[in-house]
């Protein structure tokens, strides 16, 4: 089969054998998503070698037990434990240190004709909701994740640093429930889609001095070191930083800040998929002003450069 | 009077008027003690210039109202608030936007025979705590700070990196009441001060492998990149690191590990001087062994150096 691979320091389309895990189901990919976790693996974060790709829906084509999974149409949690560890006997495999995540951490990913998956990351995707919107699963989660770890209540003042995909995600999934959330970007026609939406915007260049210090929450999704200097900038002393954004480097901060006044700094990586499958099966989130483009598998490497051009945002690969 | 100044550059002492505010109450200072953030600011942390100093017991000499104060012996909280924002009228001028901090920021300080804080800072000390004692109140509350911010059950393994005064006090003050505290550091001495008070130590080469990534929670105090390193690597996933320190200049940070690993950061300064004050009262807490010089105020310039020379903990001042 046809996987977009990343190996010897290259991007390139290889023909490989399909997965044959007999303890894992077999997944058929019907699309996948590129990530900026993609793009970053290509200049070499994670150390990550194989088929890259964690964004996908798919269709059962083989599993191991009586799951009632065969022909359904799936989409995937990325980390897989040991199942042994507290962690995954206490159902998070997601933080499990022997796991591994697909297309990132030792194991292959979804840009490919078929992926191998365990059973239990497998969730059905419902008959309203469309391919072009289950693919978005896996990031809507990851923004979505905030309520896990951060109290959010309707008042609360928060600002999202990036109009990237993970913080129009992130905009468009909470915006809709706050009362008091802006968006702070540099590409005017991304932000034109959080508008769209009803959530307030605000161009980096035009940020207000009084804004400075007020936010309860900053959310910073622009993976950039300037971005967590600007959340610093908003975030009010006692207030929240979250981060969401994985760094390829080692970015400096002004840790003296973080000190004074006393901010509290939460990394947030995956969420659970299921409350984000519930806010696309409600219909009120309409995630196709985000799709940028589409590719054939053959096409990737062609895909991944497209991806990686100034405002792309979500690209496609079809097998 | 005489008073420790840094100005132009330079740390010196200097004939300067004593204050005279009408509106706060003026303090004879009868002992103050030498902080890393009065060798920051020699280093041109924080940009101020004045009399250094914010830890200091002393006795008022003059109260503006009928505090009951005068004649009493006190210590003052450092940060002196509006008094008309909404956190100072929530008394907590900790973070009030306005505010001055004693021998920090827009207030001389206590390295002199008088200052001046208004009379809401003051707390006066019982009787069964000494001048050496009482002056430690201001590290102390920082330290038992940590209480105010993240939950620390008996049984949360907490590792504490940095075997200097911040490190020393947190370990004293928390590892007792702990039974499962780690203070690790560089300087065989330092630890022994802390194993005496029945704290487990470890020096830092002698870190096994088998301790990463197992603690509940890890505080900073080492002010150093390196021990924001150590403190990662210690740190359990979605545990919490404690940033005691302040920095002068902007460490690199691995923010990577702290998405993926969802790590929260807690940016913690300084604390209530009521429990701290309590915990002194008790008389369990024995800290002549963290006092390792004593110069007069007129030798303050020589005193700084010697608090600056590696493997010295406390250097008091005395007018």
């Amino acid at each position: 089969m046809k996987a977009l691979q990343f190996t010897n320091g290259q991007v390139n389309i290889a023909e490989v054998p399909v997965p044959s895990r007999d303890d894992e189901a077999l997944v058929r990919v019907l699309l996948s998503g590129i990530c900026n976790t993609d793009l970053e693996i290509a200049k070499g974060y994670a150390g990550f070698e194989g088929t890259l790709g964690h964004e996908f829906v798919g269709v059962v084509e083989k599993a191991p037990t009586a799951s009632g999974l065969e022909g359904r149409r799936v989409v995937g949690e990325i980390n897989a434990g040991c199942g042994n560890c507290p962690l995954c006997r206490a159902k998070d495999p997601r933080h499990c240190l022997a796991r591994t995540v697909l297309g990132i951490h030792g194991r292959d990913g979804a840009h490919a004709e078929f992926l191998s998956l365990p059973t239990e990351n497998l969730v059905p995707v419902p008959d309203t909701v469309s391919n072009e919107q289950a693919v978005f699963i896996e990031p809507l989660a990851a923004a979505y994740g905030i309520y896990e770890q951060v109290p959010l209540a309707h008042h609360t003042r928060v600002a999202i640093i990036g109009d990237g995909k993970l913080g129009l995600l992130t905009a468009l999934s909470y915006g809709a429930t706050s009362s008091s959330c802006l968006l702070v970007g540099k590409h005017k026609e991304k932000l034109a889609i959080a508008e769209a939406a009803g959530v307030a915007t605000c161009h980096l260049t035009e940020l207000d001095a009084a804004a400075q210090r007020t936010f309860d929450v900053v959310v910073e999704a622009s993976g950039s070191e300037s971005g967590f200097a600007t959340a610093l900038d908003l975030v009010r002393p006692r207030g929240k930083i979250v981060l969401k954004s994985t760094f390829s480097g080692e970015p400096k901060w002004a840790a003296s800040r973080v000190v004074v006044d006393e901010i509290t700094i939460v990394g947030s990586r995956c969420g659970r998929f299921e409350p984000a499958l519930k806010l696309l099966e409600r219909g009120k989130l309409d995630l196709s002003p985000m799709i940028s483009d589409e590719f054939r598998l053959a096409d990737g490497v062609a895909a991944m450069g497209r991806a990686a051009e100034p405002g792309v945002l979500k690209v496609f690969l079809r097998p």
